[in-house]
């Protein structure tokens, strides 16, 4: 299927010609390919993510699957540097490099998306999470961003920091702002390990299980 | 930034002059549009899915985040109508039309992935579930198909007939094929109701919330 299939017919013969073939999905492998290397997340901090941008990014999710559609995420965006500055504390960064004590001042994110569960729509995400951080951070490469996805925060505290009224859950943070860093997806190891690692060059490696592996049936 | 960004700068120039101008994230835009619409799902179910098309997708989320990137996730694929039959008495479909009995035989989806989480890694799968669904789902539009995620599923009974091992848990089934359904997203109504429903024509209609309901800061 080429990517001419969204166009119109006369568009369709000239996109496949210029593809030389291809199909969409490779692009959207390399697509997923470059999602998945700025993982972590130190970034050129003095680049700026506009609100614009932000709201575009959470318009892709506001489209996509929600269970039963219910539509109960609510999102809070940040892009200025106070109200960045107080949400960079309290999320959790690459929590497996304990000997990283960044992003450091000057590589932290640009900008934040907070994914919140409105507890009076319902009382339980599902997978409608995974599916808007998703498709939050497939629109940020898109728009030559990278970024992060932060389970781990100290939510209490980001609560009171940014006045979210109580009926609100925070869901997941997620970090954006142009990726500085180089990241490689590698094979898992004989020893099995998928812990992801720095080489001494400060490259981000990130082991994948293999396709057999994660196939069962 | 253009979908040329992917490619070599011959390329590029290519397919920037193709686009018209158009930014790729509009194509992601019209995709994830795409995407939405054949949400509940009757297909063309003589259209058959390849266990390759499968192993692509499932490919695709094997790239994406995984919290800790721990990839707790595995897969069972279906696409053998004597697997299918298994699966999808199994399954709930389009819970809030209750008038509607179907898909009926013919209509049935023609291919299943199942996600499970492998509680010998971890014991819960966080936002993994809804990464891995999204992105399968995006992938099976790419490729000419549609589905839809099915949160309710006789999950006993499906362990039992697919003889799934109990260290696994069932997360989600998503059903796939070729979407014979028409699909129109729109906005929620004054009465804030955001059930899906068909009009007379077997069109189904999908609420969504407007960005302004859902960025509360």
């Amino acid at each position: 299927m080429f990517l001419g299939n969204f166009l119109t017919d006369t568009e369709t013969v000239a996109v496949a010609a210029c593809f030389f073939g291809k199909q969409r999905l490779e692009y959207l492998l390399e697509l997923f390919g470059i999602y998945a290397r700025p993982r972590i997340g130190y970034f050129y901090q003095d680049v700026p993510v506009k609100k614009e941008t932000l709201r575009e990014l959470v318009d892709l999710a506001r489209n996509s699957a929600s269970a039963s559609n219910r539509q109960a995420l609510k999102f809070i965006l940040s892009w200025e540097p106070e109200k960045n500055a107080k949400i960079f504390p309290l999320i959790g960064f690459a929590a497996q490099l304990r000997d990283w004590g960044g992003p450091f001042d000057g590589e932290r994110p640009a900008a934040y998306i907070i994914i919140l569960l409105d507890t009076e729509i319902a009382k339980q995400t599902g997978a409608d999470t995974g599916i808007a951080a998703q498709t939050i951070l497939l629109g940020a490469v898109e728009k030559g961003l990278g970024g992060c996805m932060h389970g781990s925060a100290k939510k209490p505290e980001m609560m009171q920091a940014l006045n979210i009224p109580a009926k609100y859950e925070i869901q997941l943070v997620i970090s954006l702002g142009k990726p500085k860093e180089q990241v490689v997806v590698e094979k898992v190891g004989p020893d099995g390990k998928t812990a992801y690692w720095r080489d001494e060059k400060q490259v981000h490696h990130v082991p994948k299980r293999s396709l057999e592996e994660i196939i069962i049936g």
